[in-house]
């Protein structure tokens, strides 16, 4: 902490009280007032559409000069129709139902006393990600919409599209005399992020959202309360009850359909019983797909003249973000869950099987945030959840576990209405 | 983190992975498993009460010749009545419902997949915390109701009472081939509690009960998730159109029903409008009751001739703990509003009003764990609210907010149930 700069320091110190102000405005606006101001919002950054795409062309030659692969280049383009999407997807969370005001529980004691827990705002929320300036407008709208103020602090990569989107979204605020500080943006260095997420009392929450390390570094770092999201190491098992043609579906689009994202499958475990059957038939598929395949050796001798590298323990361990696999058999469903228990994130693992018991063992003993049964891992996401919306995965157990949307950026209050009762 | 000796440290993941391994069984076990093994450490607390209370004495004596004081050793004292009601506590944890189980959200999706969401224990919790020897028998049950192994840190002063309730139920456990390991005592030097609130991966959850400096120093030294309770700045707003009877019993209640504790008032705010009646009656009340009052200029000069001395704003900022109040005027419902602000520690805050706006303003503003309305703010408290048991009223907004009992030991997973649906 006594590494950053006081200037620093200071600076992220004002930023936080300006946002505590801006959120005590925001929680006490009714649903219709937010509904009406995110459809201004959405208006606001459409309006300034050719303001955003070319700060994203500065982005990008500055990227491509810098030796950014097309991969990331894409995620970072804004084009006029990127615009539009992310200012529908403003206009989206203005149909969604406010969580704020939602009564979560309530009783009147034998004492009169009538308590109830409401939902309230979290009230100032930082954000740290990384490349995608999407996140930036969707952190902005559900800020919004679960009455809270954002401290967004986006990668450099993306610095000048960030800065154009949040000057639309201050300006529109200014315009509907709404606090501008419901959205601030960091744009300092490193000594930024340390210094917001040691300012306790300044920011409720803080959540990172990009690769290992980054989260590493917050959780690690900080003061402030923080839910890790995204890494994904995750597995699926096939039963050896499983239908196998469903086994190859699910295999083959839990790793493929977006082999980038924290969902997609990075290791495949099958049951010895049916070993001999299925994994030549997934990994030729797998191959002829482009997917780099690690096997041990009781599923490279089973691979069906497929190319295969030996899994190392570090293999088995790692997230791929790409086209790659880690293969095993495992002898029993213990098995399967003994490797798991050793290796995931504990994101989402997915069992295979048309064996009831085998489904119900696997659920109550694999401890991850999410656990499929005969469904591919690419369904953990708060839009095919029915969310609407999503500020990211938790992997973590306190306060929120999985797709996270509005609800999660909110908290309770006990309100206790009494008539004269004393103890 | 480096100036912990590697043989602490080691020790450290030691206990977390035998408590890992532990919670694995327990979260397995049903609602009848449970309960009966509830009600079996019940019995062997009893049985072993003799064994407590002469590990008390030591206790007692150690501290009686450090010039503990007298308050102090009344809430280390452990005589067979308190070790029965101990006892009887773990038998009314046996009567309350299961927590883990409890599907608290769910859905069954376009294309045909059922997710629910399923509340699940935290696994591994640690609780660091002081003086009072009930809470080692208390923080097992809830763990064990709730699925959980518990690491337990408790004060050094408690060291040979803590050892022996933590052997009793240890050989219960065992005698009921349960694992042992569903609850620990960590009993070394401070490195414990800073290798335990660092052993990322093998805590879940740790839980600071305490004085404020121990609950800073857990703050801010731990990678682990981390609820923070307790401190109360606990204030009474008597507003222009209070029943001023009513706000005498609830200030007078809320102060001295039990000073020492975190939901006991500290400050109290009057309205100018009816500062002339009430506070001459409040502060000669509050007086004979032997509380110490801290006045400001307006309010020392309607104290009826009650002694008081000047407020400050270290005192406005101070949880006395004891028989002190601060005690001011306020020209209005947004002045207490902003004062409260100011000086609050969030825990809770109360309104003695009868007029329906100010009600609801105050319960909208106030940014308070709990807010109540004409009562004592003694009713902040798991007992009261009817949870049939606590483990801390945490002051957080993370995860728990407000008393916390059997639910907020438990995190949820996503259980998601298809036939094969890919994306």
């Amino acid at each position: 902490m006594s590494d950053v700069a006081e200037e620093t320091r200071h600076r992220i110190e004002t930023a936080g009280r300006a946002a505590r102000a801006a959120s005590k405005r925001l929680a006490l606006l009714s649903r219709a007032e937010k509904d009406t101001a995110l459809l201004t919002l959405a208006d606001a950054v459409e309006a300034a559409s050719a303001t955003i795409v070319a700060a994203n062309e500065e982005d990008l030659a500055r990227g491509a000069a810098g030796g950014m692969s097309e991969s990331l280049q894409d995620r970072l383009r804004m084009t006029p129709e990127r615009v539009t999407q992310v200012a529908q997807a403003l206009r989206d969370l203005a149909a969604l139902p406010d969580p704020v005001g939602e009564v979560t529980r309530g009783n009147t004691l034998a004492n009169g006393l009538q308590i109830k827990q409401v939902r309230v705002p979290m009230g100032v929320v930082g954000m740290i990600y990384e490349a995608r300036p999407n996140v930036t407008v969707d952190a902005a709208g559900l800020g919004l919409k679960s009455g809270n103020a954002m401290i967004l602090r986006g990668g450099s990569a993306a610095a000048a599209t960030n800065a154009a989107i949040v000057e639309a979204l201050r300006a529109s605020y200014e315009q509907q005399e709404l606090p501008a500080d419901a959205v601030q943006l960091l744009d300092g260095g490193h000594d930024d992020v340390t210094a917001l997420i040691t300012a306790r009392g300044l920011v409720d929450l803080v959540i990172p959202r990009g690769g290992a390390a980054l989260i590493e570094a917050v959780v690690t770092g900080s003061s402030v309360p923080v839910i890790e999201t995204g890494t994904g190491n995750v597995h699926v098992y096939v039963d050896r009850a499983a239908d196998l043609d469903m086994a190859l579906d699910i295999t083959v689009n839990s790793k493929t359909h977006r082999p980038s994202v924290c969902n997609a499958a990075e290791s495949l475990l099958v049951h010895a019983d049916v070993a001999e059957t299925f994994l030549p038939r997934v990994l030729t598929e797998l191959a002829e797909r482009g997917v780099v395949l690690h096997a041990d050796e009781r599923a490279a001798a089973l691979a069906g003249g497929v190319a295969t590298q030996p899994v190392t323990d570090e293999a088995w361990g790692t997230e791929f973000h790409g086209l790659e696999m880690s293969v095993g058999v495992v002898d029993s469903l213990d098995g399967a869950i003994a490797h798991i228990d050793g290796y995931s994130t504990h994101h989402t693992d997915c069992i295979v099987t048309e064996d009831r018991p085998a489904a119900r063992t696997f659920a109550a003993q694999v401890d991850s945030a999410v656990v499929m049964i005969n469904a591919s891992t690419r369904f953990t996401d708060g839009g095919e959840f029915g969310f609407g919306a999503e500020i990211g995965i938790s992997t973590q157990k306190l306060h929120a576990r999985g797709p996270m949307a509005l609800a999660e950026l909110t908290t309770t209050k006990w309100i206790v209405d009494g008539d004269g009762q004393i103890r």
